[in-house]
């Protein structure tokens, strides 16, 4: 565990993915922090002033210095405390890989999953969605092949697998509540697998709440008839 | 200059914003290197191979190995290649500033100006395109004022630099052709500055189009009736 005195302060919403991933971060490197829980429909002063740009949750605030944004915070986490699990590779193009599918997972996977919650054609985001899970599989393959384990980093959580990791609570949650399909143990294997390591992840059991959780929260907010 | 045998090849398209960047950051770093212009109705072998999941430039293969997407590469150029030229800074929170900001370039700048240029509501549009620049106006005083010059990283180009560069000259060319309003000087005053500063620039010359080739593109491109 890191020393008490860091001054290292999270605003989070605990349904929000990027609020988790910050939050895996924090414990994966065992940084103390104190987490200040916001309410979105009524944002504090605190989040309009250190985020007065998007005004969204994660802001990590660290000895008074705001940093947002889930992908920049757990890059800011892994360059200010490096010795306890570090988390981007340390070959520079295995870097670039990492935040390629980062940026993919933001832009792709995120993009046809909000398009199946909230969108008129399911069917055809749904198709999308297990098409990136695809390619997904696909990453997986490559970038853990270098190290036995379930994760993109081996044995242990890497960059990448903390920007994944909240889609293992939300897949389930948006499968249960509203019907997506997920891609199957045939389809992709690897990522199966690894949502079953993340599951049982000391880190990520403090960081991911539970699902049954979440799909309470899901119905409500999505207003899904039971 | 760095030595011959670096084996750096840079897939390209001259108007793309994002090939800009990655030709602007090896430029800096004096790497030699190959372009490689696509054809993009027409899509090279190497392009669908390289990047295979978006299928766009700019790729850069150093070594027979692919880095796909702008933000991505340059950070890799300077990784690879820090003597030269740096340009992330070396304190992490001003890393996660640049991070930031480069990212709102990508998410909200062009957002509005792409809106400008394609969609209906071009009032609004042009009308957050330029509360947007207000903002980066605020960033630059804040992050520039730190060290003389007129960049973001003060005298010299940093990683911010080469990600807002392209729009020194897209920025006029949509002016000119489609009747854009940009930030005034006595909104934007260092804004401006940054512009001037840029369009003088050795490396930014070799890496950025004249406005007046760029606008014959956007007049071709955009189908403006002249």
């Amino acid at each position: 565990m890191a020393s008490s005195d860091q001054d290292v302060t999270l605003l989070t919403f605990w349904p929000s993915p990027f609020s988790m991933r910050a939050k895996l971060a924090l414990l994966l490197k065992g940084i103390e922090h104190e987490d200040l829980p916001e309410d979105l429909g009524n944002k504090s002063k605190i989040l309009l002033e250190s985020n007065p740009v998007h005004k969204k949750v994660p802001v990590l605030i660290h000895k008074g210095k705001p940093i947002a944004e889930s992908a920049i915070i757990v890059h800011y986490i892994d360059e200010v405390w490096p010795g306890t699990s570090p988390l981007l590779p340390k070959d520079a193009f295995l870097r670039a890989e990492h935040r390629f599918w980062s940026d993919f997972i933001d832009k792709k996977l995120l993009d046809c999953f909000m398009r199946f919650v909230h969108g008129n054609d399911k069917d055809a985001a749904n198709e999308e969605f297990i098409a990136n899970c695809v390619l997904l599989e696909g990453a997986l393959t490559k970038l853990g092949s270098t190290q036995e384990g379930p994760f993109f980093g081996g044995a242990s959580f890497s960059f990448l697998d903390v920007m994944l990791a909240p889609f293992v609570v939300w897949i389930p949650g948006i499968v249960g509540v509203m019907g997506l399909k997920h891609a199957s143990e045939e389809q992709c294997p690897r990522l199966h697998k690894f949502f079953e390591a993340v599951s049982e992840h000391p880190a990520a059991k403090g960081a991911l709440p539970p699902v049954e959780k979440l799909k309470e929260f899901i119905q409500v907010r999505f207003a899904v008839k039971k």
